[in-house]
């Protein structure tokens, strides 16, 4: 609504997708269109009325939409990508790479058609390879192309730390780099409690428990939930981002990033910390990794590799 | 946590009460339990271990625990049901009111159980009659039971006339009696825009649609969204419900009461404007009422009734 | 900070343009830049340090400067000018005058000089005439040059309401039209407590006096302080402007407005209900006044019309 | 106000004690009684009546009273002590000791007589021994006498680093061991810009002009205002301990704490790591020291101690 308010546009409407949206509007960070397919036009306009009629109560000024149109999102300052399928029993990970990353061509192209110039972060599994397919699909230059798995993975680390020494989350950091999940390569000489290495306050045996809790800490919630998977957490990871952007904030937060070298890496989209400001991705840090790290990072690239010949 | 920090219990795991909890907490209004029946209490937990995952990267410190036991609830300041069914297609409304006023009794005995002294804000509908259940059942005093609808019906009204007039929502007030949907009396004279009367800056004609979209606002939510209905906006009406009563602000805000002669009933809970504060309802605030308003206040508490004698 | 950051000056760095400063730093509405004459420069560098070392603290991003440079204020989104002198003992009205609009003429040219296209919000005193001269000077179109009074005032009544009826201040609302003080006209019929009209809840008498006592609200304080004036509130007041402004949220507030024929009026500034948004001032509301209202109103316009005498 | 509102007093209504209430009341901790000698008792109350009139703008409940009456400050959940003089040119360091000491003597008495299970924090200088003084006068027990220093001092660093990379204040962490100013201890080891180490982001020759400019971070202030000292950062810095121990949120933050043992000290108010939760210090943090942190912090612990000698 005028040059005055942010617009954000989230492809997706499931329970992350909701759920970033109405975090997005309750921060009173721009106006909000909430994107799905036509079959699922009413559904997702549902959910954003719903929202925008929790807005006197909660206090906010943002209008929020659903649509299934991309004309609606046309000219917003930030794209979240969270359609896609999950995977299902039964199905092939090359099934679900290659069905979503048929998603993943339509939708970044329907965003920029309208968007040109604008930043997209994208959610969607596997999402190294996701968030390739869209830089490579949108045209859009490589700081505007950014995945989410980081802030995620730390946010649970830190979630996990935070119960285990009974301290405030706000004093707790993590730090990962590589991919989600198994290939997760988490820093733990870089994660503190009040500034500590936590290594000085949680057994080794302790904290690689930790670590595996944090690396299948998808699968948990997916065990626990029966059916679905997690929002809460991936929708306030995606805000953050979004925020830093929008707000021109230049946070340190691990991105899913395009490597022209860094890390010894090239064309290919990784986990690595970066500074997210105005422009996107600003820059990527580079850190001095210890040989068991840089091991561990590799392995975590053969792993996004593997998938992204899948698409070739 | 401890004596410093507020505990806040909420019955119901479904979409509506994991979004109370998620905004209870992030709020840091207390440590919030979210409760549901045994064959959920894997789901429960799930949402509940989401939201605490999302605690580090939206900066709130509060404990979230799912649980299907009531003992884990023990010594609640607020209690909030959003436990029930929703009325099926072909199922009768007696049949609706007859089994969610099992729940409620059940759920209340469990609640008052291990918190004999809390406050227990209703939602499950139909509100009314639910909440005379509670009360009954909990033997708790009547300004400790406390129904839910008004909150959402003038967050409804708000959200449409900000967007009718194109105003801010933090500049529009609405006021409502009575109950839900058809049993709603709104009371357009006391709702304004910046402190004007609407009716200087919106038609009769149109104030009468919008009033009649009000009215009929969560059926418009049901039939967009295909399958369950609206929990964005209900979350946030409990949660300012609540936030008025853990930080004692004596807010005027309509609830569903329990009136002793008030506006001219008795033995009955009935929408009206009250004020809550650190002792549930601490009053309820008498009007004088037009005839019109007095015969549309009539009819909604006739059908009040009309869903009580179901009960007896 | 770049395109994604808006730009806010303030004018003068006393008691009410350093809180303004802070205030809009924590909310994150902007980069500041706090300006004073040539020697007070440090005291406004220092100033501007001590809110910028408060951020990490309180969370905030946003650079904070002090400067006597307007070079440093170029391409503000919006100016606040609290600069000018107090009326001292002794001192005349006419002199005050004469000397607050050197002030702001040479303030005004400043301004625009480095942002012609900047909307400007003015505290000092008297305001209305003060507004005009900015406006004058500045050469900027009238929407874009607004003064501060009604919210100030109406502020001090909603907290002057809400302890007389024990009720939070998020449930008052009020209304003035006209000038500061004694040209204050309160329209009481528009301002409630929950909605409810004030004069359904307090006495004639009472609200007389509360009414009073906002009318010379300022000089309650002054007289409190024995050494300066109130600047909590006014600096929240001039927050929530620009607020308004920068986040395009169409609240409806009091503003001190140029009128061409609006209530009767023409080439003059005077306090009436506006609309604020991104373009300043989007709208004047104009409302049907009674005879007793109009003439408290013309009184006020004669007031400032007297004021705007001695600057010719 | 009621059993369910936090009651916070604040002695001393200089700049700090003011901010430091507003700051209180912005963020609805509680209640907040501002206290001064019976001279400053007309701009203590003009100042808090000043804030309560922000209330309503700024949306906030919480009632401020200013007094100089101590049965006003009955019940208080936590006393805030900025009192006392600053120091002047020509005035001895002992001077300032004494005259300072007499007044926390004063002070700590009038707090216990009506607050007698409060929790204190003190920020009058030299704060260790004065935190010192309190603590052995008020008679209450350790945890709950607690100085402020550290918090402040990281958060100048934190902010010259955040301006020094180009990064947001959130992810900037700094740690310092022992007094105040020259006595402070940085422990750079521990202090990171998202999670990476300073060391590995900023010269050694620069971290250790930062680490200059930190230690004169107040005097720089002095210098720059002419007239008077820092109040926003130090008001922050009180505000987020009182936060930490209002709500119980177990926070990682520097205290100035009463030694018994720890560190190799006791018998001395020190700045060690703390956990502040709702029993004021819940735990003090030991830390492994390296050779020149431990002699660093002698040399602090010294500092404290002859200070402590001009008091018996």
């Amino acid at each position: 609504m005028g040059a005055n308010r942010k617009k954000i546009s989230v492809i997706g409407s499931g329970f992350t997708g909701a759920t970033t949206a109405f975090l997005l509007a309750q921060k009173e960070l721009g106006d909000v269109v909430l994107v799905d397919i036509p079959n699922m036009e009413n559904p997702t306009k549902g959910k954003a009325l719903d929202m925008a009629e929790s807005a006197p109560v909660q206090g906010f000024d943002a209008k929020i939409i659903g649509t299934s149109n991309y004309e609606d999102t046309a000219d917003s300052d930030i794209v979240i990508i969270t359609a896609g399928i999950a995977r299902k029993p039964g199905m092939s990970r090359d099934d679900l790479v290659t069905t979503n990353a048929k998603i993943m061509k339509t939708v970044a192209k329907d965003i920029v058609k309208y968007s040109p110039n604008t930043t997209i972060i994208v959610l969607t599994n596997p999402v190294d390879a996701m968030t390739y397919t869209v830089f490579k699909e949108s045209g859009l230059p490589k700081e505007r192309v950014i995945g989410q798995s980081g802030v995620l993975d730390t946010a649970r680390f830190r979630a996990f730390i935070a119960e285990e020494l009974n301290i405030s989350v706000k004093d707790i950091t993590g730090f990962v780099l590589g991919g989600h999940g198994d290939d997760m390569v988490p820093l733990i000489r870089y994660s503190y409690a009040g500034g500590i290495p936590l290594e000085a306050l949680i057994s080794k045996e302790r904290l690689d428990e930790i670590v595996n809790r944090t690396r299948t800490g998808g699968g948990e919630i997916v065990n626990l939930l029966g059916n679905g998977s997690a929002y809460y957490a991936p929708a306030a990871s995606l805000t953050v981002m979004a925020e830093a952007i929008l707000k021109n904030q230049r946070r340190i937060l691990p991105s899913i990033a395009y490597l022209e070298g860094e890390y010894g890496y090239s064309d290919i989209y990784l986990g690595v910390p970066t500074v997210l400001g105005e422009k996107g991705i600003e820059k990527i840090i580079e850190l001095e990794l210890t040989a068991a790290e840089k091991t561990a990072l590799d392995k975590s690239a053969k792993s996004v590799e593997s998938v992204l010949k899948v698409l070739e």
